[in-house]
């Protein structure tokens, strides 16, 4: 059986292009109709490619393959990172995603099966269920923000009372704060102004400091565990004399230069920088439960899911006006 | 009661120049007449300063402050990095000597109180009673080279059957070697040339491999840890590739420079970073208790324990010459 759905790729030129697939369904895979997608600084990255970009969807399966047994027709379902291919490895099925991807098995299918489109097919086991507390255009913003997030706030040694950092609030680090805080941390933001002081009091946070790499701070207490969530490229020696010893630093924003660091430093304080990629696939269905029961959701801008409507969400995430993430809804 | 003892410095020259020190033995102090140190690269480091070098003493405690209850006149001990003031304080009482000498506790002190010496005033709390299976030019690199080596190895969820790596057989990576073959892991070493391959099998390891930063291996089976104990700045995209997810690093060789990193491949790969610094005061004696048990002693090339003896030391260690640590041997 042969799907035909309209996508939206990247071009050359950087403008979004949209485009019909056609598909048919495997064994243990799911028609998606794509009611929403979130968009991510990420898909900044591909957008000169012919990528069909997005990666943080929810919708409503509207086809399943004859292997299908964890999901059913009319669902309402979020996907995004982990992938068919992905998921039939044992890595994946561990806490392992990332590892896949990083042998490109993730690229070469999602070259046409982004959420920047009205469908798309994707394996049964990677699809995730979402709680009915939790509306649609939040849900989608929890595929990869959330979870990329989640993951480092859940998996790696933190607890109730550590001083964890979140610097940049922007998609990944709004959400940071309010998780983080529902988790009992308490909670130091780091921003490069002023301006978002009230709001991430309200999501959460225990302390705002207004930092940049020149004016080092004054009296400031150590970190354990610190999440760079910033758009920018940080500069570790700035930030390893607020890290405790000893702590980690996750770098969460994707950047393809490599970044100077001062390794002496890092042994003298014992701190370590975590890698860390989204999610596994019990990391998302953990977060779905926890944000449903704790009512938490993401600060929000919608915009139109067309070719134009992606752009200017684009547009405005990279100019830095989003607020605090964009969200593709689609007319029905 | 004022003790005066033959210390050995560095120069802005870069000559080593004897000089003579008296201080006061404290409440919980122990002077010891030194008998032998090592020589460790990182002494290279301050050799143009006047410092006091070395940090790999074993010496015959000579005297003790009225409060010293846990070592006693006549005992052999080993003393090196964990130091006085560190040790009074919480975090060096738990696992966290680099803290304190962050924070130049070490230093101070330190400025006329290392192991190139004929006698040093050290916190009876910091200084090892060396088990008599332990021949005392043995002890003397286990202070830092071993002690740097046992704590990554013991402290960061290795597991016995393990793959881990360990770049660079020197000073630190012979003695990784043998350790951690003692360990039940899989001992891959990493090394830029052929030469040492026979040695390295006979301390335990079970694969070891040519790599240069321009020539990647092929058909490698990627290692769950590596240790970079070589001298030389290590470049950390070559590095990466050889790393299974998830994975850790740990940059044992000190280095005043910036290390650029790939973060965005640390991210892909769930790899981490781990800074790590010598160890605990728990982290030596066990290592002590370990080799003692294990017979595991370093392989060692002797020099006098004079100026000229020092020179020539680090000369050879300059030189790539030592085979694989240098120990300073007194004359009695």
């Amino acid at each position: 059986m042969a799907l035909t759905y309209e996508v939206f790729r990247g071009s050359p030129e950087g403008k979004i292009v949209s485009d019909k697939v056609s598909s048919d369904l495997e064994y243990n895979e799911v028609f998606i109709e794509t009611l929403v997608s979130g968009v991510c600084g990420t898909d900044e990255h591909y957008l000169k490619t012919s990528q069909v970009l997005g990666h943080e969807g929810v919708g409503i399966i509207k086809a399943i393959g004859p292997g299908v047994r964890t999901v059913k027709i009319g669902d309402r379902v979020g996907f995004g990172f982990t992938h068919g291919i992905c998921a039939r490895c044992d890595n994946c099925a561990k806490d392992m995603d990332q590892y896949c991807r990083e042998k490109k098995q993730y690229g070469t299918n999602d070259f046409n099966n982004g959420s920047f489109s009205y469908g798309a097919i994707w394996d049964a086991n990677c699809v995730f269920r979402i709680p009915d507390e939790i509306e649609t255009a939040h849900a989608a913003p929890l595929m990869c923000a959330g979870a990329t997030v989640w993951t480092v706030l859940t998996r790696f040694d933190m607890r109730p009372g550590d001083r964890v950092g979140i610097q940049g609030v922007g998609g990944l680090g709004h959400l940071a704060i309010k998780l983080a805080a529902a988790m009992g941390y308490h909670v130091v933001v780091l921003s490069s102004s002023e301006a978002k002081r009230q709001e991430a009091m309200e999501y959460g946070a225990s302390e705002y400091h207004v930092f940049r790499a020149e004016s080092p701070l004054q009296s400031f207490k150590p970190l354990k565990h610190l999440l760079l969530c910033g758009s920018a490229n940080v500069k570790y020696s700035s930030i390893l004399p607020l890290m405790d010893s000893p702590s980690a630093i996750y770098p969460l924003t994707a950047t393809f230069e490599l970044s100077p660091i001062p390794t002496l430093e890092l042994c003298l304080k014992g701190c370590k920088i975590q890698g860390s990629l989204v999610a596994s696939r019990q990391s998302i269905q953990a977060l779905l439960e926890f944000a449903a029961k704790k009512q938490i959701h993401p600060t929000i801008m919608t915009f139109p899911f067309t070719s134009a409507g992606i752009e200017e969400a684009m547009n405005q995430l990279r100019n830095g006006m989003v607020r605090y993430r964009a969200v593709l809804i689609r007319e029905t």
